[in-house]
């Protein structure tokens, strides 16, 4: 086993990896920006070493200062987290260079997965469902519109180096096609460096869900049953849990067959996730896969009694996994509480925490990095908290969040525990009855505050 | 179902059961001293109503002003928590005068268990093993000898109106009866108003292992497992786990199967107690029976997923439980958080909390109703927060108990913090290694603090 990891990230997270460290006896080196001295993962790790400035190109995507963290702390495997440099190819080589674990996919994984388009030739090849479109990138406008043609419209653009929404385009009709194809080879260019598009069919409003799978150094993989993160605000979850309302028993054995098939294709190590679009007769398509750990991944660990990070660390250590897969006893859902004012189209809420209180008892789970005199600094995403809620059924699950998103005690900064209050009470998500595009007509009102 | 429960409690069991009713949808009616206004149980219930003075006899013991309450805001059910009028039987008769359902048991089973002396001889009849000693109360010190040589040396003295360790003597010789005797006498006619003293065999070494029961209005009764309260400090609890270390399944059905003879016996109706004394060769004898919730219930509900409040609720509401049996799936540790100084003989250290910062993350729960700010009443007892952590092995729920320790910041008073962590580190405990007598030699060292 590993004696010092290195977390090469910040916030929740770097936290979240610091406990399950403390639990196994394993030493922890956190690395902070000047603008994350405060942080609970820096007071909270056994070492701390500064690796630069505020921007995250600067420290957090600072590959020669991670690396001499690292070096000069003697940690024997890094953490990536998620976001920054967990699907960062480049990296997972470099620390194999360095003969420092990456707890984390193979730079060959992570090629595989990250080019989208070659990612869905893949689990095609594999036998995983994949929704028509082109093969691999588009040449030019004329094959787009023939392609789009041939599987029928609507259809999406979509830029190969993708992510987070960026360089999408839906299109219904010929007319539009160069102009969309225009606009979303700038934005993903400009966004990411790479302009190629791919075209798919278009899923009328899908539910997003996703598997979540480990696998070990040996070719066994497990799948963890699903996750429905089909709320979303421009392709920003926003609320996740498992077991999807949507879901059957005969879903589940399908969509996890499918996702350990394609895991197994890649030979994939360590914890992913495999997103796939279902439509509403409950046929599923390969979205993407995500070659790290998700933001959202305390609802399976509380409906599996399953800790993912121990898992990531275990078999990164060569540990080998039993090969059976997990299904939910429970039902989990975790609310992203990030500092953003939802009365003013979810806009960032920098600040100071004036006063902070956590919510707690029986089916209760916070996972943070804040407290009462944190300033929350301006440079990274605005999440602040996960607050994780577990019953015996879904209404439990829902009564236990409501509840606890009423306790919950965060002054000094918006944030968006009030929108979630009223998305818990909005009928329609209490019946399950939501696709992705649920939030573009859920209306959040301002409320007066009680207090 | 009820519309409205008044909880006749304060501190964090106030809270707890406020947190299920509102999970159920079910109002709640929060009663408090003057001492408690800035509780958060105060805070968080639909209502509160200030039924006096500090002192608990002019306020939490107070059943005039407590009945008041009820009537004054139509709660049509009364939910006493622990300690205070939890198992008064005159209590529990006059909410059923004004037809307010007192969720616990009748007015006839609190008396039925709460005499010591006859709820041995109730049990015994059950088939319940009860310890070898006097029948009933005894007459003299002469009878106390006679019955003392009888059974064999040592035996033990106990106030039949006791609790808390007070009105025991433990004793070991002829010689030594007399002396005993009258002290005993004397510090249970002060502590309860009652002088009567029943002997025992005293066991040696003794492990306390309690298993927890349900039983509906129609005469079912189901156990809930056992849990391990063997780490007390003066008969106060100070940890507890579910299940025992100590624990075979064999013990388990023979201690279950016992518990729920002797409930059936006297057709109890709701969540209680019976209390065991284990020997080193896995003899059990019946101690006592708690006829309400407990501290330490938390450990239950997170081994066997189920909230022991809303059963409660449920069973007073008339609604049938299933009569199976539960048996733990997980590991479970409860550490009770006291405002107290563990290097000075742990005096109570009542004061303001000035910085408050809960654990949080996989595994983790925390019970409390303090908060950064609060002041610490020194009218009550010290219990601030609960600790309870949960793995899938007795190994894994320490290494956590361990990391939210390490996680748990309370500045402004002392607390039992500190040596929770140490103990958590003892080889004994550790090992599972331990007796009620475990506190008598574990020394507590006082640590210079890191930051």
């Amino acid at each position: 086993m590993f004696k010092k990891i290195l977390i090469a990230n910040r916030g929740e997270i770097a936290l979240r990896i610091i406990r399950t460290c403390k639990e196994m006896g394993i030493k922890t080196v956190a690395v902070y920006s000047t603008a994350d001295r405060e942080s609970l993962h820096v007071r909270f790790a056994d070492e701390a070493v500064c690796i630069g400035p505020p921007a995250s190109k600067d420290s957090y995507l600072n590959i020669p200062n991670i690396i001499s963290a690292a070096e000069l702390t003697n940690a024997d495997a890094i953490h990536p987290g998620y976001g920054f440099l967990s699907e960062n190819a480049k990296f997972s080589a470099i620390c194999r260079e360095y003969h420092i674990k990456f707890i984390g996919a193979t730079s060959e994984q992570i090629n595989a997965m990250g080019d989208k388009a070659s990612a869905k030739e893949s689990m095609k090849k594999a036998g995983v469902p994949t929704i028509p479109g082109s093969e691999g990138l588009l040449e030019s406008v004329k094959e787009g519109i023939e392609i789009a043609n041939r599987i029928g419209y609507p259809i999406i653009l979509k830029a190969t180096a993708g992510g987070g929404g960026r360089g999408m385009r839906v299109v219904w009709k010929d007319e539009d096609f160069e102009a969309a194809w225009d606009s979303a080879r700038m934005e993903s260019g400009a966004a990411f460096g790479n302009d190629g598009l791919y075209l798919e069919k278009y899923v009328e409003d899908p539910r997003h869900i996703e598997i979540q799978i480990i696998g070990d150094q040996y070719g066994t993989v497990s799948h963890l049953s699903e996750r429905d993160c089909s709320i979303q605000r421009r392709h920003q979850k926003l609320v996740e849990e498992s077991p999807s309302p949507f879901m059957t028993e005969a879903l589940r054995e399908k969509m996890g067959d499918a996702a350990v098939k394609g895991a197994v294709a890649v030979q994939y190590e360590g914890a992913g996730t495999i997103e796939f679009l279902v439509d509403k007769h409950r046929n599923f398509y390969f979205m993407e896969m995500n070659t790290r750990i998700q933001v959202e991944h305390p609802v399976t660990e509380e409906v599996i009694n399953y800790d993912l990070i121990k898992e990531q660390i275990r078999v990164a250590a060569g540990v080998p996994i039993s090969g059976r897969n997990y299904y939910p006893a429970m039902h989990a859902i975790e609310c992203r509480i990030n500092a953003e004012d939802p009365a003013k189209d979810f806009r960032p809420s920098p600040g100071r925490i004036t006063i902070f209180h956590s919510p707690g008892g029986h089916g209760v789970r916070v996972d943070t990095h804040v407290y009462a005199g944190y300033q929350i600094p301006p440079n990274y995403d605005s999440l602040i908290a996960k607050l994780i809620c577990t019953g015996q059924t879904r209404e439990e699950a829902i009564s236990t969040m409501e509840r606890a998103l009423s306790e919950f005690v965060i002054e000094g900064v918006k944030t968006t525990i009030p929108f979630h209050c009223q998305l818990m009470r909005d009928p329609n998500f209490r019946a399950g009855n939501f696709t992705t595009k649920f939030m573009e007509t859920f209306e959040y009102v301002e409320e007066e505050e009680e207090d």
